[in-house]
C-alpha cells in the first residue's frame, strides 16, 4: 500500500522504515532534506514539497502528517487539505488535542477528505519493537488502512494471551484499536501518556525515598543503604511492578548508579496537561496523575514564587528567618 | 535443604510447595490443621506445634515465620525463640515493619540466634511464577540459605537481560536480592508496595477519566465512549505503559467490562503507609504515593468529616445548601 | 448616580439594596417579578425587560449584570449590547471566565461600548458587610464608576492600616481594586475563590484528624475526644489560623456539633477549575488548590470507577476479595 | 501566682513579661545568662539551675518548661523530676509530640507529679495580643493553674461572639481551652500548625498563580499583570479568605512587591509531620495537609533524586535529553 509521511524526524523516519520492511511504498518529505535522502537509499520516494508529493501518488491518497503537535500541524493540514482530492485522507500521527481532531475531522470532512488521529506510542524502540497504535475515524476509512496499521503494530509477540477475548477485536492483541470516532486515537494516547506520567512518579517517589535511607533524617540505628541498581533489577523478575518503566529504569541504574549525569530539569508534553484538563471537565478526582505532572512544573524552577510567600509568612507570624541556599 | 514453616495460609502453603518441588524438606504447623493435612499428602512433615517443629528438625535450624505481620508474628517469634538453640535461624517473610526486624535482629543476636527478613512478592501467582524476594540479614546467613531463596524466585526467565549488569551479584537476576542487613529487605518489600499503589492509581485515574469521557460533564459534541478492555488490550503490546498490573487490569476488564462486580471498597496495607512515613522522615516528598493511600482511606467511608465542614463552612458564607445523596 | 441591575438573586438584590442606602438610583429587571416588586418598595425602579430599562436610563447608562455564568450572562449581554448606545457601559459582576471577559471587551468596543468584569466577594452577609470588589477594565471607565464601587465596597472599617501603603491606592483599603484591563477583575475572584478552596479544605482536613482522633485506628491508650465546637472557637483569638472561615466553622459547630445535618455532597463551581487550569496554562504547581477541587469531585459520588479499578488488580494479583459496604 | 519558667527564648521571655504585667510572681531561668539578666530588671526573680528554682518556689511548684522540643525538654522535665515534690506541677509549653505527653503524664504520675501539655500559638506577637492556649491535663490541676492561663490569653477582646455558645465553657471565648486528658493539648495545637500549613500554602500557590498570569505560558492577548501587594490587601475586607496569614503577607508584599528578600527555602517543624503521621492513623485523607508539608520538602532541594530518575526514563524510551539548568 501507498503512504506518503511528512515529517521525518525520529519517529516518522522510522515508522517510514518499518512500512518499507513490510513491503509499503513510501512518498516522504521533510523541510530538512538530510532524513528524506537517508531514507531513499533505503528505498523511499522522497519529494521535496507538498505539491510534488499529491502529485507523486496514486489517488486516493494516504497521507500521514508525523510533525509537532499545535501550529506546524495545523499549518501543514490546512496546505495539504487544498493540494488534495476529495476521497483522499490525512492522518495525523502526532500527539494532538483530541478536541482539534473534532473540529479538524469536521472542516476535512465538508471538503470530501477523512481525517485519521492516531495516537502512536513506541518511542525509540518502536522501529523493531512495532509501534501501539491507538486510532480515531470513520470504519470504512480505518478498514481501508489497516494493512498501514498492521504493518506499524507490534503484533501478538510472546505476550500471553487474556483469558475471555474470544470474539472480540482481534486487531488489538496485535497492539493497535480503533478507538472509535475521530478525536477517539488522540485521547486514548493522552490517557496513556497521562497514566505514564503517573507510573514514573510512583517509580521516582520510590527510589528517592531508598536513596535517602541512609540520609541525616534517619535515626543512626535505622540507616539503611540500598544498591538501587539491583533493586531496580530485582523487581524485574516475579514482583508486582514488573513494566517496561521498570525495565528503563533498571538499565539507567546500571550504567549510572547515582543518577548523577541527569539534571534533574523534566520536560512535560500537552498530554499530561490535558489529561488533568480533561479529569477537571469530567469531575474526575485525578490526583496521582495531577501531582506527576506539578512534579515536572517545580522541577525547572529554582524556588517557585510560592515558596518565598510562605518564607514571608513564616517570618510575619514567628519571626523565622529562612536560611539561604549556598 | 531443610526448611521449617509456621503458617500455612496461601503464601505459606505454596512456598512450601514451590521449595518441595525443588527437592527441599519441609517440616510444617499452622494453628489450622487443614492445610497441614493437605501439605502432608504432598510430602510434608506436618507437626503440631512449635515444640515439635523444634524437636523434628536438625540443628542448625532455619524456621520461615509466614503468619500477618503484628502482634502474631512477634509472639511467635518470641516463643520460637525460646525454643531454638544458638546458630538457629528465624525467617521473617511477611510484611513486617522494617524498624521491628532491626531491633528484632539485635534482640535475637543477643540470645545467639539469627534473623532474616525477607520481603515476598509474588501473590497467588507465586507458586508457578516464582517469588521476588527481598532480603536482609547477614551475609554468612543469607549465604547459607541460598539454596532456599534461589528455589523459591522466578529465576532469570525470558526476561531481557539488563547491559551493563557484568560482574554484579548474579543472584538479582534470578530475582532474589540481598539487600543488606536486617530490615533492609521489609524496607526494600515497603517501598515495592508503595510503588505498587502509586501505579496502580496512575492506572485507575486514567480509566476513570476514559469512563467519564461520554458523560454529562463533557459538552455533547465532545463525547467519546471506549471500550475500556480493548484499551488496557492494546497497551499491552509495544507502549510505555506494559506492565504486569496492566495485565491484570485488561483481564479484568475482559471478565467484567465495568467493573460492577467490584465493590470499590479498597483495604490497605501496613505497607503504603509506612513509605509515607518513610517518605516524612527523610523529608522526601512522596505527592503520588501519598495520594495513593489517601484515595484508599477515602473509599471506604461514606463520606468524610471533611466534606461536612465544607458543606458547613459554604452555608454559612454563601447560604448554599447542598443537596442530599439520593 | 444610576445604576442598572440585571438580575435580582440574591446577590443582585442586595446590591440594590446597598447601593439604594448609599443614595443611588436603581433601575431594576429579573425574569422572576418578585424580588423586583419587593425592591420596588424600597425605592428601586422596576422594569419589565431590557429594552424598558434601557429606556428608562439616562445616558450614558451603567448596567450591571448579576446572573449565573456562562450562556446566560453571555446571552444577556449580547441582547443588551444591541440595546445600548455608544458610551454606554455593562458591568459583569458574576463569576464569569476571565478569558470570556478579554473577548467581550474587545467585541463590545468595537461597537463603542464598555466593559467592566467585577469579581464580587461577600456572599449572603455582604449587604451589612459590603462587598470586596475587584475591578478589571479601562481605568476612565472604572473611574467614572467610583461612587458605585464606593458605595458597594466594605470601607477601611476597624482592619489595622498595613505598615507602608503609604502613597499606594488608596482605593484597595476600602475594599475595592482597580485590578488592571479586562479579565483581571474575574481573574483576581478566580484565584480568591481557589485559594478559598484550598483553606477551607485545610480546615476540613484538620478538623476530620480531630474527629477521629478517638477511632479505632488508634491504640486504646492514645484516643483522644474532642469537643470540635470549643476547639474551633479557642482559635478564633490569638492563634495563627484566625480567619473569617474559621469563624464560619465555629459557628456551624456551636449549632451543630457533630455536622450531622450536612451530607458532605460538596458543590464546585466554575472558579476552582479555572484555577487549576491557569495553574497548568502558566505551569505553576498548585497541588492544594488541586487538591482541594478534586475532594469536592469525590465527595459527589458513591465510588469512583478508580477505585474499582484497584479493586480488580487487587483481586488479581493477590486474591483480595474487598468487603463490601453495607 | 507563682510560676517557674525554664527557657527564656523569644516564646519563653514573653510569657514571664505577660505574667508579670498581669501581677503574677516569676521564678526563671535559662542556659544563657543574657535574657534572665533583662527579665529580672523588669521583676522576675532570675535563679542559676533547677535546683535553685524549686529551692525559690514555694510549694505546690508550677514549672513551666518552654524549651525546643525533642531531647533537650525531656531530659530537663527528667531532671526537674527528680528535684519536685509530689503535688508539683510540670508545665510543657512547647511543641512535643502529643504521645509523649501521655507517657510522661504517666511517668510523673507515678511519682505523684502533675503534669499539663499545653500548645501555645502566638509567635512574636504574643506578648501583646496573647496567647492561644490549647491545654491538656487533670481537671483540677488545670483549673488550679486558671490565673496563669487567663493571664496569658488574649481575652474576648472585640471579636464577635459566636452564636449559641450561651453555657458552654466561657474560658475558650478568653483564647484558652482546656481540651481534655494530657496530650490533647498539645494534639490540638499539632493540629492547628498543620491547618497552618495548609492555608499558608493555599495563599502561596493563588498568589504564584497571580505572579505568572504575565509569563511566557499564556498566550500574548490574555497575559495580565498584577500588583500583588494591592490583590492581598484587597481581599483583607469583605472577602471569603480574610484571616491573620492574609494580613501578614498583605505587610510582607508591601514592603517587598516581589519578595525578592527571600530564598524561598522553607523549613518545617514536627507539628506537620506528625499531622500527616495522625490523619495515616487515623486513616483520614489529608491530601492538603500532606502537600503542603511535601512542598517544604521539596523547597529545600536543588533537585530531588526523583526527578532524575524521571529524566532517565524519559531518555530511555524516548531519547528525550533535558536540558540542564544554566
Amino acid at each position: 500500500m501507498q503512504l506518503g509521511m511528512i515529517g521525518l524526524g525520529r519517529m516518522g523516519a522510522n515508522i517510514v522504515r518499518r512500512l518499507m520492511r513490510a513491503g509499503h511504498a513510501c512518498v516522504v518529505h521533510d523541510s530538512n532534506p538530510e532524513p528524506g535522502r537517508a531514507l531513499a537509499a533505503e528505498g523511499a520516494t522522497t519529494v521535496d514539497g507538498l505539491s510534488a508529493m499529491v502529485a507523486a501518488m496514486d489517488a486516493p491518497r494516504h497521507v500521514w502528517v508525523m510533525l509537532p503537535a499545535g501550529a506546524i500541524t495545523e499549518a501543514t493540514i490546512a496546505q495539504l487539505a487544498d493540494l488534495l482530492s476529495p476521497g483522499d485522507v490525512i492522518i495525523d500521527g502526532g500527539n494532538t488535542f483530541w478536541k482539534d481532531d473534532i473540529r479538524r475531522a469536521r472542516e476535512l470532512g465538508a471538503r470530501g477528505l477523512s481525517y485519521v488521529d492516531v495516537g502512536t506510542s513506541g518511542g525509540v524502540h518502536g522501529l523493531d519493537r512495532g509501534y501501539c497504535l491507538m486510532i480515531g475515524g470513520a470504519k470504512d476509512v480505518v478498514d481501508r488502512l489497516d494493512p498501514i496499521f498492521a504493518a506499524l503494530a507490534p503484533g501478538r509477540g510472546d505476550v500471553e494471551a487474556t483469558r475471555g477475548r474470544e470474539g472480540r477485536d482481534p486487531r488489538v492483541e496485535q497492539g493497535y484499536l480503533h478507538a472509535g470516532p475521530n478525536g477517539s486515537g488522540h485521547f486514548v494516547k493522552m490517557i496513556h501518556n497521562g497514566i505514564e506520567y503517573g507510573m514514573m512518579q510512583a517509580f521516582a517517589e520510590g527510589f528517592d525515598i531508598l536513596k535517602n535511607a541512609s540520609g541525616p533524617g534517619v535515626a543512626e540505628e535505622n540507616r539503611l543503604d540500598f544498591e538501587l541498581a539491583d533493586v531496580a533489577e530485582v523487581w524485574r523478575r516475579g514482583s508486582v511492578v514488573t513494566s517496561w518503566l521498570l525495565d528503563l529504569t533498571s538499565q539507567a541504574l546500571a550504567e549510572d548508579g547515582d543518577l548523577s549525569s541527569y539534571s534533574g530539569h523534566v520536560e512535560d508534553s500537552g498530554e499530561g496537561r490535558w489529561t488533568v484538563q480533561a479529569a477537571i471537565e469530567e469531575a474526575v478526582p485525578a490526583e496521582v496523575l495531577t501531582a506527576a505532572l506539578y512534579t515536572r512544573f517545580r522541577s525547572r524552577q529554582d524556588h517557585t514564587f510560592a515558596e518565598k510567600v510562605l518564607s514571608a509568612m513564616r517570618k510575619g507570624f514567628g519571626g523565622h528567618v529562612e536560611p539561604k541556599k549556598a
